[in-house]
Parts: structure tokens; sequence; C-alpha cells
């Protein structure tokens, strides 16, 4: 049993991390499913050729091997999913007959990616998903309700504030069509890449795509451009770039912006540099920030697709958005930012008097338990400081004695101890379950 | 996208299937916690050198690659887990600094076994592991408690009536000991394989071990023996054979039958012919049957190890099962036996009288959220009969109207429709969330 270390990329959490853990993926479950979205899991592999499918991704696809795999068996071509999106195009080809469209999913799963490990890269992490898919035709009112869902998330999970920063696609597409660009996907590319290399490298990419100078200025102003309401609009069409296809994406953005202005004030900006790389949105994009960990970058991005499968006959477009859970709670635990109040879920522990005497406090517990109270029997019947410690080691608020002359219940953090009846007494409600909290963050 | 097609051994359910499969692991969830387990996930990928410990299962190991590994980084001896007893050893010494003990935990994961795929064998499956292990000691009594924890759990779930068959290995060990056994490990083994090769063929390979004509027929009596209550002491007494290790076997055995027998009455049983092949079990060892299923074997096993996992210094004992929850769940929908009253957790449809009035369905859906009532809008102003088709070909119980002259919810089930205000009105609490109800099932 030598060499027990932990691998890198691949994290783990502690018992209280994970109570924390718990609490965001309930938060989100309980949010979704308020909006009548279904938890779909699916199997965590997929055949080679379905995981290639987007082409760039492939240098970070974990193969399958069966270890005793017979001669000419081989390698069958399954991978490890490293996203949700490409299971769940194939799940609804697949199954398409079984499900009722627009099919409103969740899915929250593990997926896995061969990347070299750094911080805040990982191997192995949970992915929250949401989308909305219908068969031939979308409504665009998906593309406004999507972010709503999950603002609305946003504001019940215990993460710093986040602002979500949308973009078009069609906005974008007929701005550059308006200014002439030959190529608008080789545009956006561009673009895309405006925080990391700056605009002057952009700006020179942009005329090396022939662009004429004051066409990439055009093209650099409107990435500029944003606002957390309508006002983006005027903005742009001040740019005197005129496209049908701009129009349309005015429009759109502009009413996304406006039904969150009204539901989620603050929280979502137009902002017309976002491009999301991926070459198959084609609407609204999204992507998401937490304040004060902007270095993270976006932990919640996604937007509206044609196309996420089709079988030759059927297309199936939606709209969806990705959240990265695990790169959020990683930098919550780094940085202390997030607790959970307790280590375990038991809100009582029963003192044991005698070994011999352990059936009467187990008799308290099922009573207790009986009523919805999570509770442990002391393991072993120790003096009282020791069982006390037990609980306080643990982050256990109660302890229970039994003696014959009554019941009494200790609160070890104020110390205050009463009688009572465990056919009756319950904890305060905010003791039941442990609680989190979000604490100020040590500078990053 | 051709090869659109299942993996066979890799199970996916339908968003029906699902919602029963959420509920199970929610069961277990909540009756875990309440007595105190706390939730653990691990990686999905542990060492090589990790998972061929056992020695039995390696050729069922699934191995990972990275798709892009450079040169001499090659196979570096990562794989799936099998089971999720090999990466709960591992986490608690890697970990054991930061745990409490006795630390109790329960671990709902996928697991992955490169079998080939037959009917009930999957490839991919869901594990529901509990265990409470110790440091350097576990009280006995934790070998009484456990078997009550999921007893309690079984019979929260909607599954067939279950029995948990329990026997003990010092009582085996002791009695083979008594009768004359060299090595009762392969005395154990043989008797392990009773129920698939039968009592002459077990008897035959008794005698090859060296036991005489009595100790074989005494050894196969044993195995005989069966009881809901301490009276199996007496048979086995009555068979003549003492040895220290069996009165201990005895004692204990008894302890946890008297308990379930108080706790859970007729659903455990003394089984003195379980023996779990795996070396590692030394006290308490469970095994659990569900009525009409027993052609599935075992479906929630475990028992008592004294060294779970050591560094040389410490190690840690424990007692724990596991129960196969894909492996019944694919029984039960595959015989009708458990179904979910709805495809969604949707309660309620908001019906849209107009594209252009799809704001004020939204605000009603809102107010009806924010009283915890999951909520969906209709996703397009169709005719009503289509909107209430929407809803029926989902198992969404209620519509709600919208008019000038006041609102209105309709069920769906009675045809009823009656006035309602979004800031007062509530389903019953039975449709609030989806129900899963058992049914009479076809026979096998």
């Amino acid at each position: 049993m030598a060499r027990i270390a932990p691998l890198s990329g691949f994290p783990e959490w502690l018992p209280q991390e994970r109570i924390v853990e718990q609490h965001v993926l309930e938060t989100l479950q309980r949010v979704y499913e308020l909006h009548g979205f279904s938890s779909l899991e699916t199997r965590a592999v997929e055949p080679l050729d379905q995981l290639l499918r987007k082409g760039e991704i492939d240098k970070e696809v974990y193969l399958l091997r069966r270890m005793q795999a017979e001669e000419g068996e081989g390698d069958k071509g399954l991978g490890l999913h490293f996203d949700l999106t490409v299971p769940f195009a194939r799940y609804v080809l697949e199954r398409a007959g079984h499900l009722e469209f627009p099919y409103r999913r969740y899915q929250i799963q593990k997926v896995w990616r061969g990347e070299r490990p750094q911080e805040g890269r990982y191997r192995e992490f949970t992915q929250a998903d949401i989308d909305i898919v219908d068969r031939d035709e979308l409504a665009f009112h998906h593309e406004v309700e999507l972010p709503l869902v999950v603002l609305e998330a946003f504001a019940a999970l215990p993460f710093p504030a986040a602002t979500m920063h949308v973009n078009n696609r069609k906005l974008a597409e007929g701005f550059y069509r308006g200014v002439g660009a030959a190529d608008t996907a080789l545009v956006l590319r561009a673009v895309d890449k405006l925080d990391k290399v700056g605009p002057d490298k952009v700006r020179a990419q942009l005329l090396e795509l022939g662009l004429t100078d004051a066409a990439a200025d055009a093209c650099l102003a409107l990435a500029e451009i944003t606002a957390p309401d309508a006002s983006f609009a005027e903005r742009v069409q001040a740019l005197g770039v005129t496209d049908p296809l701009l129009d349309e994406g005015l429009e759109e953005l502009v009413r996304v912006i406006e039904a969150a202005a009204a539901a989620a004030p603050g929280r979502l900006v137009a902002d017309l540099k976002i491009a999301r790389g991926l070459d198959y949105y084609t609407g609204t994009v999204y992507e998401t920030v937490l304040h004060g960990h902007e270095d993270l970058g976006s932990v919640c991005s996604g937007g509206r697709y044609d196309a996420l499968a089709s079988d030759g006959k059927t297309t199936y477009p939606g709209v969806g958005v990705s959240i990265g859970v695990s790169r959020v709670l990683g930098r919550l635990f780094r940085t202390g930012a997030v607790q959970a109040s307790r280590a375990v879920p038991t809100a009582v522990l029963v003192a044991v008097n005698d070994e011999a005497d352990r059936t009467a406090s187990n008799q308290v517990a099922a009573a207790l338990r009986g009523r919805g109270i999570p509770t442990e029997v002391a393991p072993s019947a120790a003096k009282f400081g020791k069982q006390i410690k037990h609980a306080d080691r643990r982050g256990i608020p109660y302890v229970w004695f039994l003696s014959d002359e009554g019941h009494s219940v200790k609160d070890l953090r104020t110390g205050d101890q009463v009688a009572a009846d465990p056919a009756a007494w319950s904890p305060p409600a905010q003791d039941l379950r442990p609680t989190i909290s979000r604490h100020e963050e040590t500078p990053q």
C-alpha cells in the first residue's frame, strides 16, 4: 500500500467541502426542476467518432481499453466524454422517438479531459448543463428564458455575485457582413482573441482578412460596446453599418436584455465582444463571470445552436449553457470563501451511559430520526467529556443525555442544557441541516 | 452522424425512469444522512496497482490512455474503478489526517467493469455503498447497527420486499476448525458454491480437503440452518461441534438477529450458508434478496472487515454493504414494476393566449414557482387543445388559463376547472412532485 498520493487534476473534497458541493448541486436541481427541466444522466463513454465530431478537442480525450481485451477485439474506439453536449446530442438522436419536444433537460455529471494539469484545470470535473431542444424549429423566446433560469440559480447559490455577458451571433455576423467582410466566421474568430492579444493584433489580423481600415475600426468599436440595458442598440446603429441580419440580431439582443433587466436587474449585460469560438452557435451567446474571480474566465457559457444534432431528416436546434461547478468550488475552497457549518449531516449525538445501555440511546436516536432529525449514537460509552469532544470535532451542535431523572440536551455552542423529550424536542430549523455560509475572501 | 445505437452494457434511462432513479437515490441519501453518514465522492480513476490489489477482478478493469499521450508518458497505469471499496480504502489512507473516526460515509457513484455484457450485467452501473470505518479497532455494535440502517432504507424504497440473509465468519471458521478442517478458508470457499453446484459436489470437495465423512456432513448441516430468530443457535449447538471462535460468532450473530427482529421484524434471517467469497471479511456478512427476484442474486452485500486499509502503522477496520442500484432498476423497469406519475418535474403548464401575451403567462409561472410549484409556460400560443395535449403527453396534471375575466386552472385527470389566483392556489401536496408507484409485476 505504498504510493498513496493525490492524482494531479483529479480533485476530491473533504466531508465538509462535499456538503457545500451537495448544497450547490441540490440548489441547481431545485431551481431547474421548478422550471420544468428533467434530469438526464448519460453513460460516461461515447464512441470515438462521436467524440471527435467537433474536431478541436481530440487531444484531450481519454481512451478506454479493457485490460484483458482479446485479440481482434482490440480498441473498440470508446472514450470518456469531455463535455455533456456530445452525449446529449447523441441521446436526443437515439431516443427522439421516446422524448417530448421541446425537451427541457438538465444534466449534472463528471466529465474528463486528458489535459496537462495546472491551477484551475482539472482532468475530472463536474459540469451542470441545462438545455432546451426542439425538433426542426426552436422558438426564440427560449433564448430569453434560459438566462433568466440560470440567473435565478446563481442568485440562490453560495457563490460571489455573477454577471452574465450576452451577445448575439446574428448581430455580429450581420455587422461584419455590413462592413464588407468576405468570411464573417474568420472575423469572429479574430475578435474572439481580443482579450488575449489586445486590439492592435486583432486589427492587424482583420486587415489581413481583407477588411479596410474603416471596417476594422468599426469591428473593434463594436467589440467595445457594453451596456446593462437596451442603450447598446443606439451605439451600434451610430456606427452606421446596415444589414438585415444585424437588425434581427439587435432586436433579439434587446429582447434578452430587457427581460433580464426586469427579472434580474444588473445581473446581465450586453457585451458585444463575446464571441464564443465554436462555430455552431447561431443566435444569443452567454458568458458569466464571478465578481472578484474574473481571472477564472467564464464559469457558465453557452448559446443558441441551430443543429445540436441531425439524423439527415430531422434537425434539433436548441439553447443551453454549462456551469463549471468544480472549477468554481475549487477556487472558493482554496480562498475559504464558502464553508459548511459542520462536516456531517448529524444534528444530535446521543450519549451512551454504559455499553450495556446502548439500546436506550438507540431508542432515543430512533425517535429523533422518526421526526426527521439526523442523529448519531456515540460510538463508545467513554467519559462524557470525550463523547462531547466527539460531537464538537464534527460540528454536531447538540448532545443528548439520558439519566434516571430524565433526558436533557446540551447546545455545545452556548453550553445551555435543557430537559428534553425525545418524542417532542426539535432543534431550531437552522440547525437541522448543515448551513452554508459565504465569507470575506482573502486577497488572491 | 450515422451509427447511433445503444452501447450494450451501458444503460441509460428515459426521463420518467430517471425520475424513479432520482427518487431511489434521494431516499438512500435521506435515510443515510438521518443516521449521520456523510456523502463521499471519489475520482473515477485509480492507479492500476490499487485496482489490482484484490487480485481476482483484473480482467474487468477499463484502462485509460490519453489520446495524444506523448512518447515516454505512455500508459501511466490508470483505470476506472470497478467498485467503491478500493477508492474508499485509498481515500481513507490518503486523508486520514483530515477525517474523524469512526468515519461514517455513504457513496453513490458509477462504477465500470469491462465484462461481456449479458442480461443484468452492466459495464457501467450505479452502486450505493455505506460503511463505518474506525482506526485500529471497530466496536462490534456497528455490525448490529449497519443492517438496521440498510433495512430502514429498503423499507422506504419503491422496491419489492427485501430479506437480508446474515451469517458470521467467526461462526463458520470456528465450526470448520472444530470439525478438524486444516484450512478453513478452503472449506468456506467450497461451501460458498453450495447454491451453484449442489450439496453432493460440495461434499466431494470437502472430502478432498481432508475432512472426514462426519465433518463434511456437519459442514453441510450447518449450511442448511436458517432462522428468523435466535433459535438457529441451538440448532448449531445440536451439531455437537465446540470451538471458542464458534461461540464468539454465535453470540455475535444472535445479537444481530435479535436487534433486527425488534427493529425490522421478518426482514433479516440468520442463513448459515452465506459465505461471501472474498477473503477479507472477518465477522458478520450480509446478503439481500428481493422477493420475486431471487434470480438476481444478492442486490445488497457486504460485511465486517478487519483491514479495509493499512499504511503499515495504522489499520482501518470497518463494516459496510453495497447496493446494486442499476441492476435492480433495470429489472424493475423491464417488468414495469415501478413507475413515475409523470415524465417531468412540472406540476403546472401555464397556457399562452397569444405570443404577444407571453409575459403575462411568465408572470403567473414566476408567482407559482415563488411558492415552490414546478411550472412551465407553454412553448407556443397554439390552440388550447394543443397546449393541453402538450401537458397531457408529459403527465403534467394542471393547465393554467389566463383570461380577462380571471384566471382558472384545469385538472387534466378529472377535467375540473376552477378559478384560481397565482398568488394563492397550490396543487394538493401529492401532485407537487412526481410520485413513484409500485405495480403488480408481470410474470418473469
